[in-house]
């Protein structure tokens, strides 16, 4: 008989635990639950420092308004509602490559380039060199940067010094964070424009320098977009829209000729 | 052309709102997750006894180990490893009406109660009227008492006394933890046996306590799930144990007739 | 070691089986994709007249244009190019309670009433008594017969003849569509008032009489939604409006301040 | 006001039509399921010999026993028994580049050899040299073929020569076919060992070979498991083994003391 190990949650008949300590007595009321999403991630319980910098990131990125995910989440409730985790898995389902994918491929980009450094920079020159190289490099093969422009905030993203200054605050400001800054002052000399350092992906740099998991940094812009949207749907259900989206869709469609592919 | 109100997030070229708030300014660093969830979810910004009591809520759903929705989250990870979204989604969507649904109807039940009440009870005794008339009238129809019994912690649930702690230390002892509460003291004289009051349960009657959208408790189950999942596929990441689970029903297949319906 | 019991796919070294059959040679080549969908749902291998019906049924559901569905996975397909699955399975989501429900709550509805009968009518007069008595008993509990009324073809739905005439051409015209034609004929004598019968409540009447299990009528609508869903994003591919229905609603916002629930 | 052309689903007062044809006269009862899939997808309706390939690719990959995507849409099922389209859902969502991607995959591979290519050859020895080609050029960055090898079915998987035959009876044995069959015979000589051509793979090239949108494929792959996993629910309904999975999990768990990250 296969046996399955766990170090998450675990029941007897007396105690529930949580990560090895007591769920009841040890976490419940005591462990925030910013804080106990980074431990659950991590299996290391955050110091207040990490937790107040992953708690701004989820901040950061909890709800951006009318996103696609936000209109899917709507939609789905008003067409399925009794299904609540329905219409927020709709909504998470959104959460790929383009609208919050700017997080986790900022992260993963920074960190492939810091993880192949033979020594950490000390400095800003140290970082602004491998900054250079690092856009030069995409730049020769095609490649924007990740993290690299905003299509709105194109004087700069509030979120990004924000996030920076929060970091620094706390100790947390590491390769990834210094890197990503790096970039911002360097890369007009290679492309010739200024582009803003995207709040999306300053998160990525900031979980990357939080140390937890790469392979989940979209995970975490998942977890902060559930809030988003339960709080879509809680606007949804006193202030309901999404029967006028659809209208405003279904009631200006213009029936055309097949075109054969 | 329609228009669609929102308080949630909003951005112009300089500044980000979310709950007409400034996001860089006075959300990014100053306010906690749960806190943050709370606050969506209601468009008021909870005081700190109430995010306390909110966060333990969370805490207490957010993993209880190979439940079928971490199950089917790391099954899907297994399968499509390029869509962490889905793997979340797919765990979600499992917490329906019977695994995550103690929470919702817990708390459902408690509300339909006290809402129909002329009279809100100042102590005990009235409470305990209350809810011996409640679990009588569930008797008398042959329903169950929604958060009463556990197939697990048979001789009580270390969440429910606990969850209550805290609640009376912040003052949010209201009137759902009270009537289920009462319940407790009062089913075995109907029933003629003692069942514990369910851990899941209780967080329904905190949350209705906490004046969160009724509607929605699900939603917040799912939320604290969506940190567990995670939790999961991060441990599935290091220690993976999918494939054996996939393995061990596979390898175990018996090929029978159809049985025609 | 449980062992898990199907009659479904199976596979050896050489062979591999469904339902029993050689899959590559019996099936392959030999059974078309509704007949093999009925036949997995029932394990009894349809007659080409259950097919026809069961196919008239799919083609009813498959698409009806901009729905909440399509717009979701298209949506869904432009926040998330990269996962498929997760357009398909977020359009399928909204194929709850209110748009795919009524399939679903006429064939149940319907069988209630058959499946409660002592002797079924052999002929129009004793459904038409049969059906005036439902109506009835409808509207004196204060609820809506499903499948009456459509808010588009308000003169008749075009696919209600034409699956009854389906239907009777293949002599699977059973007691759910005559039930359901009763009450098309008597319920203006009860409401006052004539209305359409629903095309989708006949698709419910239809798959009831094909014996098809009650508890996955949904699952049928949602079959032949997948296809319809498929050719959404087969257009969405070709000729986008994903990003123009997302901007219609984003640009339209309106910032509003919070109302505290 | 923005318009939304769509050559799908439209409706009027007195007509539906799909596809530019009257949904009631000529779409219903003239139209097989796969038929109509076909169609929805390319806008273009297939010959009769294109819809039996069509057919017989969906046959092929609807369902494939307890796969992981099986026992998600039973252990969802179990979790949450009021939504259909959750357990469904959650099922394609394990349709990703893992278990269903060798279809996508295939046919993608093959699509980019044969659209590269200045001339189609005209026979075996022509697509032999292209094969050898590819085969050595895959190897020479390190890369599998696509398609080839099956971990079961190590003698050849029965599903690859019957689909080769039925698609060289209707005429549709075109150059993606002709590739992987010369794949087959060809990669001995380069790899030094011969793999079985995978049934999943043949199927991509198959679809391949019906003009059917490449971006898709993957689509067409979960369009056949929705059946198979509606057979999967309506077996479980009958003779369920959700929780007995389940349960193998859980009371098999092996409590372990966190392993921070």
């Amino acid at each position: 008989m296969p046996e399955y190990p766990t170090a998450l949650g675990a029941a007897d008949r007396e105690t529930i635990t949580l990560l090895g300590h007591d769920l009841a007595k040890d976490v419940m009321g005591e462990v925030g639950f910013g804080e106990l999403a980074y431990w659950l991630a991590t299996q290391r319980r955050p110091t207040p420092g990490q937790t107040r910098v992953f708690e701004a990131v989820l901040a950061a990125l909890a709800d951006h308004g009318y996103t696609p995910t936000a209109i899917v989440t709507r939609l789905t409730y008003l067409s399925a509602p009794d299904s609540i985790q329905g219409a927020l898995a709709a909504g998470l389902l959104g959460g790929g490559s383009r609208f919050l994918g700017v997080t986790e491929d900022t992260g993963r980009f920074l960190h492939d380039v810091v993880s192949a450094l033979d020594t950490v920079p000390t400095g800003d020159t140290g970082w602004d060199q491998i900054a250079l190289d690092t856009v030069k490099a995409q730049r020769a093969i095609g490649q924007f940067v990740p993290g690299l422009g905003h299509h709105v905030h194109k004087d700069g993203d509030p979120r990004t010094p924000r996030l920076m200054t929060i970091a620094r605050e706390e100790g947390l400001f590491g390769p990834h964070l210094s890197l990503f800054e790096a970039i911002g002052r360097m890369h007009p000399r290679v492309l010739g424009k200024t582009l803003p350092l995207n709040g999306a992906g300053v998160c990525g740099a900031a979980l990357a320098d939080l140390d937890l998991p790469i392979e989940l940094l979209r995970g975490f812009a998942l977890l902060a977009r559930t809030a988003g949207l339960i709080g879509q749907l809680a606007e949804e259900l006193r202030h309901p829209v999404a029967n006028e989206i659809f209208l405003s869709v279904d009631r200006n469609n213009k029936p055309v000729p097949p075109d054969p592919a």
